[in-house]
């Protein structure tokens, strides 16, 4: 199999999930180019809608998008007593930046080092509570201090670029960009796919944060079927699963998946992974 | 794409889900047949051990089958007040006998329409307790009353000879070998997939039980990487959200799949999904 053979895109990623590929047939080719940072694709696919592709890797369809925006926005939003000030590092294709928006913080900051000729297209961006970055996210935190009620980390998947978003350095950085309180919330890949990967990315977390979380969402489109996000929280009484925001509040939002009771069911890790990550 | 091609099986089905293919690397065909009711495969895959594939479509790999095996068998014995004889209809690769047994139920009835020279080979068919019947299940119920607590449908999926176990006279068949207060939990399809068809295998299911619900778990080998179960219960107060077995027995049983939480979570769908089936 080709990556894009007989018009259909396969996604191959021997070190990734070895041994199993996902295929969408594709319409046509919307656009193609190499950037400095990485190979872009955008699809149209038959039935997943337009879909965007880095490095041979879906990074989301129009099908089934909300499904991850929704919850890598919502978990940490509504893990918050007060949120004001949002800080998303990636996030290029703006879906998140939609999301946060959605329910209108007084401030959001958004910092992108992704291509702007993509993200710029997107209208959330001309909304002037946004500040967007195009830049390094570690370069971005470092000069703000204490700034931060929840910094959401929408990246790629840790190969090339974004290997350094799961590192123990990248959580010490991000806590001290944090205000008292602060929640964290970053792409955090697939237990099916690598248990150990995940609970180091967890045990950097541990280090600086007093409370660590994994939660899972719903993603055809993903390896697996799913993705998960792992959490940290600087209060040391921080109960993720239980959203601060009231039912009511948060069906009046009117998401398409997220709600109080997605949230919750989120946490609840089959036995075999609860026990590899907890006990 | 063909379904084999260059060492990689591909699911490929455009009536059920059009324009995606999930694939995985094939070390070795162990058994090919064409049986007279379908064709059956059994591969070594790369990374997710054995597969049987039944007209083309993967019916378990051995990496991920103890999720939808536990799931389809714990959801309904739990979900019950004391099951003590339970029906499974298909369930040919004896995943939910064995399932069914390491809870130790008293007496376990297993009618398979499957080919009996792959089922045969499962070493929990040996268990007295479970008496195995090759032939069709619909006859099989016809001449049992009021007899089961719980029965469990594991089917292929609603296409060729499965197509009857998702329509309402099934449910009125399943209703009638129920004992009062019983169960059924059915293989229930993927609500990424088809919205509309779990609704109206709900309404079927609804016609003749007090009670219905749709569950889902994570099988990365599925289409979507989920799959959901359909399941009524006769009771009219029945919950079936919340465990009858207390946490500390599901715990001894000593799952890698299912737990207390894990049963409430699989209740908890997307908003979208949560309107269109019970709004």
């Amino acid at each position: 199999m080709d990556s894009l053979n007989n018009g259909w895109f396969s996604e191959l990623q021997a070190d990734l999930w070895p041994g199993q590929s996902f295929s969408l047939k594709v319409k046509e080719v919307i656009h193609k180019e190499k950037s400095r940072f990485q190979d872009i694709q955008i699809v149209e696919t038959e039935t997943y809608g337009r879909c965007l592709i880095l490095d041979g890797i879906i990074q989301c369809t129009a099908r089934d998008e909300f499904s991850y925006q929704e919850m890598i926005s919502f978990l940490p939003l509504c893990a918050h007593p007060n949120p004001k000030k949002v800080l998303i590092v990636g996030g290029g294709d703006g879906g998140v930046a939609r999301e946060v928006e959605c329910i209108r913080w007084k401030s959001t900051t958004v910092s992108s080092s992704c291509p702007s000729n993509i993200s710029r297209r997107w209208p959330v961006f001309a909304n002037e509570k946004l500040k967007l970055t195009i830049g390094d996210g570690f370069d971005y935190m470092k000069k703000h201090k204490n700034e931060f009620d929840v910094i959401i980390t929408d990246s790629s998947d840790p190969i090339g670029p974004a290997v350094s978003l799961f590192q123990e350095s990248y959580y010490e950085l991000m806590k001290h960009a944090l205000k008292e309180d602060g929640i964290v919330c970053s792409q955090g890949g697939s237990f099916w796919l690598d248990l150990d990967y995940i609970k180091k990315t967890m045990s950097g977390c541990k280090e600086h944060f007093a409370k660590v979380a994994y939660a899972v969402t719903s993603v055809p489109s993903y390896p697996c079927g799913h993705i998960g996000f792992v959490m940290g929280s600087l209060n040391k009484n921080q109960d993720f699963a239980t959203p601060k925001l009231g039912k009511s509040e948060i069906d009046a939002i009117d998401l398409r998946y997220y709600s109080s009771e997605v949230h919750s069911a989120a946490f609840a890790l089959p036995r075999w992974v609860q026990k590899h990550f907890y006990e």
